[in-house]
């Protein structure tokens, strides 16, 4: 297995014992359950009754009825996010394993423009193809999968509850709100309503990246704002062959771009690993070690600490001799990054236009280089990429930002460690808009299958969201009886 | 002054002395308060950040703060709707009125493609430009609007209170259950929220236009169904001079194509008195006398009832000297039919899509021709005319339809001689969903100024209109306070 090497940057080196400790616990995958592949014929543009070709497109979905009573158990629905919808089901187990106790049927959609669900195929992403990702043109197409399916399964007396975890946990959110006709509740699980649509701190995410480390092991913060010095002080030498060597990187870099764009993956190594802060290895946006943070042993010399993470997230598997900046990290709307590839492209255009992520380290409330992303710059970048004017505030005008007074049945679930959770709803807001909190939860912990390593706190989030989701679909089924 | 003559037809002639009972009481027109026109630079495409052009429009609204306390008062919104501003601006002076008790700024804004607000001007109508004519344009443009408004007139903490007419009401009712956040609570006079949206019976429209005229006299619907038998035995013996003569027809028919278009004017004639059988002469919808159910004696010779509705309907002016029957009457996608000009393609088109209005008359129910207009016959008349297809269903998914367990704040107020009336909400749904019928009103007769002439039953629904308003206004002032 490949570490990077910091033999010219500090006297230290990444020895092969350290190295073992990157290694992922087990290969442990999370298998989905017996769920059946299928493709929905979805309206192309719900919105717009003359646009490109009103027709149609395939939507694919996961189904498995394995757990279901029949005409009677509730439907768990999730609305797919920014992935492969295969991606989700296998990282998803509270959902079936909640299905197998309360007999409910399960699906989960894919939304628009990822994994197979690409409406224009191969030119999805093509100007104007990509205009129809939208928020809205998702949920309409869950709105209308859920009551198509509802149909053709006899399920028409079913109460739907919604499932999500980040974006997908606020699609769910939205889907209640917005089709309370058609979802009896959600469960949202990590999701940032609020950071996205502008209402909170642009320094909030980074700082709250910094506060998991810190919270491992204080000395942290000192240690990593030391280390990121060194790179800048090398970097301001031109230094450029020694910042090569010290973190392996392919090629010497040359400008000031490249070492922007090397803080940029180095920083979002720390984001994920605090997102992804699991109690045992996974399999999800990557490969990840059980407990990321605390491998980073901050008892080795400080610049160590921006090798060790890089090897983590970037090379959790050992493959890479050594790491392509611009192959590993994209830059894009997103300050957290975005990856290769159709399914990077899309969250890009979403970043671009609905879903505001203004967010910015700047070395003073957290621990990182300042890197700023404003919503001129913001609009600058997108413009470019993709011809098109972000519209600041319109999330909260879409679907209500912090105003939920009227909600109802949502959770709002979120773990202490994940760093989108102060981006999302911590308090309860009414009795039927219920705040959990998970102290030792990371990036929705409770929306995956049970596991011996999971800590108390999340067992009993689970519990109680089982029992207000049991709860609401015994309602509903009583109101409509 | 003209009126249809029927000698040929009946023995008894349309005589002056009929003639002037046609005439309008008085001219006296309602004058709208002091409103300043404006407009707004509108977003053209809410939902698609890579339409046609990515651009904006001229929005018009009227504007008055003459009652308001800046800053402090109420908004009352009025949710345009298919025709100029003006014309409703005129023809709503509850709204002013009720602004002056509550210290209220009243803006009244104009629904896209209607109007002035015509987002590609002469071309708007074309394909793909129209197609961005939808309920959720426009709901979006009212709440952009809204919420820029208030920015910019220092507004921010004064609630919101929409209201609205008809298709108007539809949209105050969406605007509340879509916009919450933004729309404190809504008064929907005479929205037909079910029939439009697919869930009533497709007979109910013109049994309830039948029923107008036989509460007003039992022997009314027999004279009615007599005088079309007459009408379709000379059309069956193919005496067209004759028809043509007994209608004042412009052009002898000649083909079971005109006949089926004089019936269908015939039919929008009885239909147009019984929705706006007000209590004075009014200059809404064209201009009618006070009571024109009334105003057609019954007494006479049962082909006059046919004769009588065309000169009340269509030539209350006296100008024309005969109908032409296919500019008077237009065949679209609503069967009350729709006129010529801009606004009547808006219309047709939204009939097209969204709006389900798949009414029949079958001369069992009512009193009228059997005229079927199916959801077949509807998506083969729009996807010729308009090259859409529409989506049966759409308006129940999109606005929850009868399901409105989770909506607040609303009034639902109709008038028991309005044929639209049952198509919409008829018994309040809880202590915030409040059903108002006023067993004296037409068609959302509330929303009208004060008259001398109003039944006690309109002033009593407006007294407490004004104060359930005046009651969610304070209500909200104390939440955010």
């Amino acid at each position: 297995m490949y570490s990077c090497t910091v033999l010219h940057f500090v006297s230290k080196p990444c020895s092969p014992s350290h190295s073992r400790l990157l290694a992922i616990d087990s290969l442990q995958v999370n298998l989905a359950p017996d769920f059946k592949e299928k493709y929905f014929k979805q309206i192309l543009d719900h919105f717009n009754y003359n646009s490109l070709g009103n027709g149609t497109y395939d939507q694919r979905y996961l189904i498995t009825d394995q757990y279901w009573k029949k005409g009677n158990g509730p439907i768990f629905f999730y609305t797919g996010n920014e992935g492969d919808i295969w991606e989700f089901a296998r990282n998803t187990g509270f959902i079936t394993e909640l299905a197998a106790v309360q007999g409910a049927l399960v699906i989960f959609a894919e939304h628009r423009y990822y994994g197979k669900s690409l409406p224009f195929g191969k030119d999805s992403f093509n100007i104007p193809e990509v205009g129809l990702l939208t928020v809205e043109q998702a949920l309409a197409d869950y709105a209308v999968v859920i009551t198509e399916l509802k149909k053709e399964l006899g399920a028409q007396k079913c109460p739907v509850i919604v499932f999500g975890g980040s974006y997908g946990g606020m699609l769910s959110v939205y889907m209640r709100i917005r089709y309370p006709n058609i979802v009896t509740g959600a469960l949202a699980a990590s999701a940032p309503i609020l950071s996205t649509a502008g209402l909170t701190d642009s320094r909030q995410f980074f700082q709250d990246v910094t506060a998991d480390f810190e919270k491992f092991k204080p000395a942290c913060r000192d240690a990593v704002q030391g280390a990121f010095q060194k790179l800048n002080t090398l970097a301001q030498q031109k230094d450029y062959r020694r910042i090569q060597s010290a973190f392996s990187l392919c090629k010497t870099p040359s400008t000031p771009k490249d070492i922007h764009q090397l803080i940029g993956l180095l920083r979002n190594a720390f984001t994920m690993m605090a997102m992804l802060d699991y109690p045992y290895s996974t399999h999800f946006m990557g490969s990840m070690p059980a407990f990321p943070v605390k491998v980073l042993d901050l008892s080795l010399a400080s610049a160590f600490i921006l090798c060790r993470p890089t090897g983590i997230v970037y090379n959790s598997t050992g493959q890479l001799t050594c790491y392509d900046l611009y192959s590993l990290y994209v830059e894009c709307a997103d300050p957290t990054g975005c990856g290769l590839g159709f399914d990077s492209y899309a969250w890009d255009y979403q970043a671009c236009t609905e879903i505001e992520m203004c967010y910015e380290s700047n070395n003073v409330t957290d621990m990182f280089p300042p890197m700023t992303f404003t919503e001129q710059q913001r609009e600058q970048y997108c413009s470019k990429r993709w011809g098109v004017v972000p519209r600041p505030g319109w999330l909260k005008t879409q679907y209500w930002g912090d105003d939920l007074s009227t909600a109802s049945n949502i959770i709002f679930s979120n773990g202490d460690l994940d760093p989108w959770a102060d981006g999302g709803i911590r308090k309860s807001l009414s009795p039927s808009l219920i705040a959990i909190n998970i102290p030792e939860g990371a990036h929705h912990l409770d929306l995956r299958e049970s596991n011996p390593n999971d800590p108390e706190s999340v067992i009993v989030a689970r519990k109680k969201e089982s029992e207000i989701i049991s709860q609401w679909v015994k309602a509903a089924m009583e109101s409509s009886s």
